[in-house]
């Protein structure tokens, strides 16, 4: 499976997902699931992936192709003129692939389902978020629900709920993020590290983070332990109550 | 939904349920999934059920029926001789109950899928937990994982991963299924108020609590508010930590 979440806020749009692939648990590796495009000062868009592996590549594929080899008239992730288009652009991609492997996929009883997220600001729009279904549809981030979730969900929600909205400052949503991830990985097999991160300030129109947090990275542990400290910690203090 | 889960440890057994049932979202109400029998002394059983109402509750009539109309030479939950005997009357009762209304189901689009905790102590043998499937066998808890969910079971499993160990005092193990109901409570409408909560003690064969706890309850409210809190001064404390 996969873990990713994308929050938006008012100060801006951030994206974590994990690295992990499995077909089955005895065939798992690691793939890039979080992307980006940057026209610096015009547009920065991220997208990230869950589901069926091929059907998703494609689509990542397809929308590049559409790039490196743009078509007259026809707007590509660069071009489209707002970042509904850009997800419009998403949603018909998705829509083709499954359209030419969905059939087959099918008949041979593989799961075709895949989830994107897709977000970004274009120069002279504001920042938004998107979640787009296998089938090519997709609905927008509101200010009542600031984030999305695709892959192993669950888990990591919990903490999310708890202290996320959208005046949350964004230091503090990558701490959300990163410790909805942590919970994630420690109950969840097959979504596992190194996790990719970026953070897109609003009207920045560039990406103010592009990383990637390593198993061995000792920041990133430091942190995994603190908050099972903290959790711990927080644990005894209930303890002490009548219930 | 339904989110149910039983701890074994070396100080007991535990059992907690929620009450919430639903056909749809738009059809919900209140049922009892967290049933006991005991015969103070000679054997202390509780069960949990989760999965299609439908099946559920033909497994626990029956098992009630050949208590109230024993027959000769068929043994029941409480007459059983030992713990597993208990898991494979409810194991048989399920694959009875599954072959008589399963393919109608099936046939009408019905998902007849349920599952059931079972564990209790019987006079001369040790506390033993089971997890039926609806096909009928069973899995047994272990000291490795002393401890099963059914139903929605990922919100609330990071925290009992972190804190419950067959070592865990049965009071810290009560507050620990109590955060994992909460967090679940939290992220999930298919899982409600009130609460059902069964101690059993190693050795006792009779239940040290039977107890309902109901969504209005003031204990119950602020054990919740604090640990809000907690998670809350938990993540500023996040806060100071670089990553």
């Amino acid at each position: 499976m996969t873990y990713c979440v994308a929050i938006k806020l008012n100060d801006g749009l951030l994206f974590l997902s994990d690295t992990r692939t499995n077909a089955g648990v005895d065939n798992i590796s690691r793939v890039k699931k979080l992307f980006t495009w940057c026209e610096p000062g015009d547009r920065a868009v991220a997208m990230m992936t869950a589901g069926n592996l091929g059907i998703t590549q494609a689509v990542i594929s397809a929308l590049n192709e559409d790039i490196d080899y743009p078509k007259q008239g026809q707007p590509n992730l660069m071009t489209a003129e707002t970042m509904f288009n850009v997800a419009e652009l998403v949603g018909d991609k998705m829509r083709d692939v499954q359209t030419r492997y969905g059939t087959a996929l099918q008949a041979r009883g593989v799961d075709a389902a895949a989830s994107i997220l897709v977000g970004g600001q274009r120069k002279g729009g504001a920042p938004r978020l998107f979640l787009i279904y296998a089938e090519g549809n997709f609905i927008e981030a509101t200010a009542d629900t600031p984030y999305f979730q695709i892959g192993e969900h669950k888990y990591g929600k919990p903490i999310i709920d708890r202290v996320v909205s959208v005046e949350t400052e964004m230091p503090d949503a990558v701490i959300a993020a990163l410790l909805s991830m942590d919970s994630t990985l420690r109950s969840n097999l097959s979504v596992g590290m190194p996790l990719d991160l970026a953070v897109l300030r609003t009207d920045a129109m560039a990406f103010e983070q592009e990383r990637r947090i390593e198993a061995d990275d000792d920041q990133f542990r430091a942190f995994s332990e603190l908050w099972s400290q903290q959790l711990k910690d927080s644990f005894l203090v209930m303890r002490n109550m009548a219930v």
